[in-house]
């Protein structure tokens, strides 16, 4: 299972939209800071984003590594996000005896501060385009070779970039526009993130999974981190100021955050690859999942403390991908993306030289999706991991492979293993996360008898892993069996190398070693057939669309920095107009006594001294998706009037096109963020600091 | 949830089948028994299936009420079955103290055979041709008032059929070719039903959910019971004897059963919405439910006993909804199915007489597959009770319905109250099965979750149900306070009617009444927007393929007695030829000590006694699909030879299509079943009876 990626799903189309489909306007696209659509926001809204401002909601915006957005709010380094990107942590620094989940946390002083042992914060320094460089690596070369020689390249740059600097600095060479242009991301890392300040889980998940997604809302997702640096505080230059005011009906309002992944530059090809063998295979297993943890949970407190953090996950996922299933289940989005293609296809055959260039990148794509197709599900049990759930497996993969990777030189490893990435894999490999084994065995049992079920009773690989077993015997003898829950084993393994994981007798090693040949095979193949071949014709693609209409449009999310703008408004449902506020009032009536509807203690006793008319929630046409979760939502004068935390249910179509009639980001609004804090968790000294001027 | 619908899948298309596809050859076809083939199989195979023949095999042949087929194997009533088919009442059978799941039973004597108190036989008697009739009923009407009209008719005609036989007697209107056809099945009804043999489960599902579907195969999945009359072993004078020796390589064989439905006349418009808003959600429904399901099995014996047969059900429905959702998918299915389509209405615009009668029919289903897109969600969790999965929910809306139908007169009733189908649902009612308070309350609370999730928080129609309660809290008031579970209190209620139902403080029966009047709305909406519309039009153009082409050809099946010829032979996959047979030999060898390859003591102590080279699965070319289960496969005497309990995977797309090439009907061989209960089993008295001629 990955790490946890943020609840909202929001998205945008290529500004081709012909008849039928709503003209994109204001609200659409995801900019990149270095490409602001300076012009149309000027003709919108009046306002042109100058270079200070550019300036300082850049170096206020920060990334959370594990998929999330978040931005410094003092010059302390204390950071404002969503409690939903720091659940996974609050769940760590909780036990049966002292848990943060039901309790929150409000640190008084920066000592009462918690430290996340998994967050990494990232802040975006510097942009470098590196287009032409790894176009001369990759020149001439196709399939593996090509793949390969991106991966040099890549890795090289970065290599360069972060230089002797590793432990505060991070550089990633991301693609744009699916290839079209390649530019090198300089970060600076900040390793040590103490939690500040969390309220319980009931109020910060108000409504759980029925009114995730959904709108009118009342929750206060929010929490505050703080950016350490040796051991101190760290002391920014950048920030941005909360305005206790919060966001007024109708006025511009900006996001700046990391927008995951869009789907929007996909080819059709691409897209049924999605449609029918993607998302279909994915949201069965992650049903079956949260059928299985839901269980777990009601089986006792415990138990519900330890697979919170998954279900939530699973839940998420699976809504925010049955919603994207959805939309590619509606044959208007369909035809839409059938005739953008179609006209882009007939620009480029209408001349020679650009058919010979880029005619051919279709049929190629379409190609590799047949590829895909029939190693999908090998490749996401095994190579994904699919059939391997449990937090040791992943331990052990990055052991045995770092031994062997590591005695590589750099320009040859597997990408997540170049020596500028070392310094977050190290982080994650020896954070003092808990693992419990029974859970653990509870994954990996259910995960290898999906892994048998799809692959077959009789599939050499399967009788490969399980032998005679059982899938729930051979877990348990793992799970019993792995000492790689202690930190020191791991350090040693990974300080040994590859002659310490040859010898090594943990059974969660030696299930890693041997699959690991099948699993990189897989992964040689989907990388040589099907990346590659992608990669490089998705570049073709790109260049043909730069040819028809220049490059004033914005690239497919990436997870690296982008503003997008909009309004403070509500949308039309069925004809009905929804409000776009809701206040702590609603949040009281919406209250039932049970779970999710529970409110905690602290709001059931505070109640009298809440002024209740209090904004909690609002909505504004932001183009946002998921790892935006966390961004702010600030005015033309970079002033915090809210923070991003969800889309509404028309949202869940984004990936793939924006529709600005009803896609809408849901925000918890800065006027109820402060009242709670003051008011309800007395947490007097980091308001203070929040509005200190 | 609905009863036990059997483990194999498999199909036919209308012999419409354009080039690249496979051409539909001898094996292809559920034929009834009144309109065989009989100059294909004189040609295929030298055999012509003579009036006594068809005599025998229609009267030895029967159904299970519940959705499975049987034979008569004796003149003493005994029936041949899968063991899948009655393993719920093998469950109801059990308790913590005499668990038959885990020892099976063998009745040395009839006193020893065990009442199965849900399970009804049916033998067809007659078929009468009713499709003037109807037509009459239904002329000039459209919509609401035509599905009454028909609604009514049928009533009648099945009223005027059973007479005051009831008790004995069971008549049901059927529609053949999708509306073509309408005719009157009239069978002989066995309600007093006992099991006589069992094996133990861990034989019976050898392999269990991963060798569901698969072949090579080694599954016992065998059962037999036994029809009572009046209180005794009732006598038949049609049986098919069993042939020890069983299938031989490349034999003709034929198998005669009730396969329940397929969807090879569906238009085009009605398999989209198949993909797309039917099969899909009910995937993810199903997988949920596996996932909940598994985890509460695996809590403790006694919840894995109880949770067992609805898990089994899951499981079964998943993989065979997963393999149909797959084959619609594939894009050669669709190409197959649009070709086919495009041909009829080409042959049906070329004359103006037929443009006229028949031309419209096509946009009117796709008009109402629309309108069902528009409901369906409600309609199946509603209605369809998706959203209320318990035994007591489904209990006290047959007696909240019921008092209020049996008061109108036969012909306005809903259908599954005229008084014809009275007796099979007052042996439901009343039948004394036990019924688990905790696991009710899990179940019930699972699917008012999936309720609340699908229709949303804020839908009118939950905050009915729900009130302020969670649904887990509603569902344990509601069950911890009903009283149905104590089958006088059904009886008083049932007796009582309207006016005991509307006193009735019972608060399953207030729920039911509660929601009654917007489920009802629901349920005219579908018959009236959805149902009468696709029923008529599909008469229409099965009069235009009957045009096009006369009635030499098969219905889509329909859960009435067909027969399916075929030969005894394996296939190629991916290359490798599959073999027809598998031995006991392979069963000890595929055995390793875990579930679900783990063979109990009966087995492992019989080993030395036994011929290990006996056959044990075999597979045959036999167009099959579910509701076949049990069904005998017999050779050109009416032998049994063989007994059908699963398809091979390529049979998962057989609901849409025949692939002759590779689509195989999975049985137990003869010689090992009667190996296997004499050997194993020391069932001497009943394979004596068995053998006996």
């Amino acid at each position: 299972m990955r790490l946890l990626k943020p609840l909202c799903l929001f998205l945008i189309t290529l500004a081709v939209l012909p008849a039928a489909m709503p003209i994109a306007s204001a609200a659409e696209g995801m900019w990149t800071l270095d490409q602001l659509p300076k012009d149309a926001m000027q003709q919108g809204y009046g306002f042109t984003p100058d270079a200070s401002f550019v300036d300082q909601v850049m170096k206020s915006s920060v990334r959370l590594a594990g998929g999330c957005s978040g931005s410094f709010v003092s010059p302390n380094g204390l950071v404002l996000t969503n409690y939903h990107c720091v659940a996974r942590c609050v769940s760590q620094l909780s036990s049966a005896d002292a848990d943060l989940m039901s309790s929150g946390l409000v640190a008084d002083t920066p000592e009462q501060e918690m430290t996340c042992p998994n967050i990494e914060l990232n802040r975006l320094e510097r942009i470098t385009d590196v287009t032409e460089r790894i176009a001369k690596a990759t020149q001439g070369l196709s399939g593996q070779a090509y793949a390969d020689a991106k991966t040099a390249a890549r890795s090289s740059i970065e290599s360069e970039c972060v230089g002797s600097e590793g432990a505060i600095r991070r550089c990633d060479v991301v693609e744009l526009y699916r290839g079209g242009v390649e530019q090198l991301y300089q970060y600076t890392r900040f390793q040590d993130v103490r939690l500040a300040f969390a309220p319980e889980y009931a109020t910060a998940f108000f409504g759980g999974d029925p009114d995730n997604f959904n709108f009118p809302r009342y929750n206060l997702d929010m929490a505050l981190l703080r950016a350490y640096r040796d051991g101190k505080p760290a002391e920014v230059e950048q920030f941005l100021p909360i305005k206790p005011e919060g966001a007024q009906p109708g006025e511009l309002v900006m996001v700046t955050g990391h927008p995951g992944s869009t789907q929007r530059l996909m080819t059709v090809a691409q897209l049924e690859t999605q449609r029918d063998a993607s998302l279909i295979s994915y949201l069965l297993y992650l049903a079956e999942l949260r059928g299985l943890l839901s269980r777990y949970e009601d089986e006792g407190e415990e138990q519900a403390r330890i697979a919170q953090a998954d279900l939530l996950f699973a839940e998420n996922r699976f809504k925010s991908g049955e919603g994207k299933l959805q939309a590619l289940l509606n044959p208007a989005v369909f035809d839409l993306k059938r005739r953008q293609e179609a006209e882009l296809r007939e620009f480029v055959r209408a001349d020679p030289q650009r058919q010979a260039s880029y005619g051919k990148a279709w049929d190629a794509i379409a190609r590799a999706q047949q590829a895909y197709r029939k190693i999908a599900t090998r490749y996401n049990y095994i190579e994904g991991a699919r059939g391997f759930m449990s937090d040791y497996f992943r331990t052990a993969r990055t052991l045995v492979r770092g031994a062997e990777e590591r005695g590589k030189p750099d320009s040859e490893r597997l990408g997540e293993f170049n020596e500028a990435g070392l310094p977050r894999l190290q982080q994650l490999l020896f954070a003092k996360t808990p693992i419990y084994p029974e859970y653990e065995k509870l994954k990996l049992g259910f995960s290898l008898e999906k892994l048998r079920e799809k692959l077959g009773a009789d599939d050499p690989f399967v009788k490969l892993v399980l032998g005679k077993e059982s899938p729930q015997a051979l877990a348990a003898r793992i799970i019993d069996g792995t000492t790689l829950g202690d930190i020191e084993v791991r350090r040693a393994l990974w300080k040994g190398g590859a002659t310490a994981v040859a010898q090594s007798k943990d059974p969660m090693i030696q299930l890693v070693r041997a699959i690991d040949p099948l699993a990189r095979e897989l992964r040689a193949r989907y990388e040589g057939e099907v990346e590659a071949v992608v990669d490089k014709n998705q570049a073709l693609i790109a260049q043909a669309r730069f040819a028809q209409r220049g490059t004033d449009a914005y690239p497919d999310a990436t997870f690296t920095l982008r503003l997008s703008y909009g309004e403070v408004a509500g949308w039309d449902e069925n004809g009905e107009p929804v409000a776009p506020f809701t206040d702590i009032a609603g949040l009281y009536a919406r209250a039932t006594g049970f779970e999710p509807y529970l409110l905690p203690p602290s709001w059931l006793d505070a109640k009298s001294q809440l002024s209740l008319e209090t904004p909690l929630n609002f909505v504004a046409s932001l183009d946002i998706i998921g790892g935006n979760s966390g961004s702010p939502i600030i005015n033309r004068s970079a002033e915090v009037v809210g923070l991003v935390f969800d889309g509404n249910i028309h949202s869940l179509g984004g990936a793939y096109w924006y529709d600005e009639r009803s896609n809408r980001a849901i925000g918890v609004h800065s006027a109820s963020l402060i009242e709670a804090m003051k008011t309800i968790y007395g947490a007097t000294s980091l308001v203070d600091e929040l509005l200190a001027r």
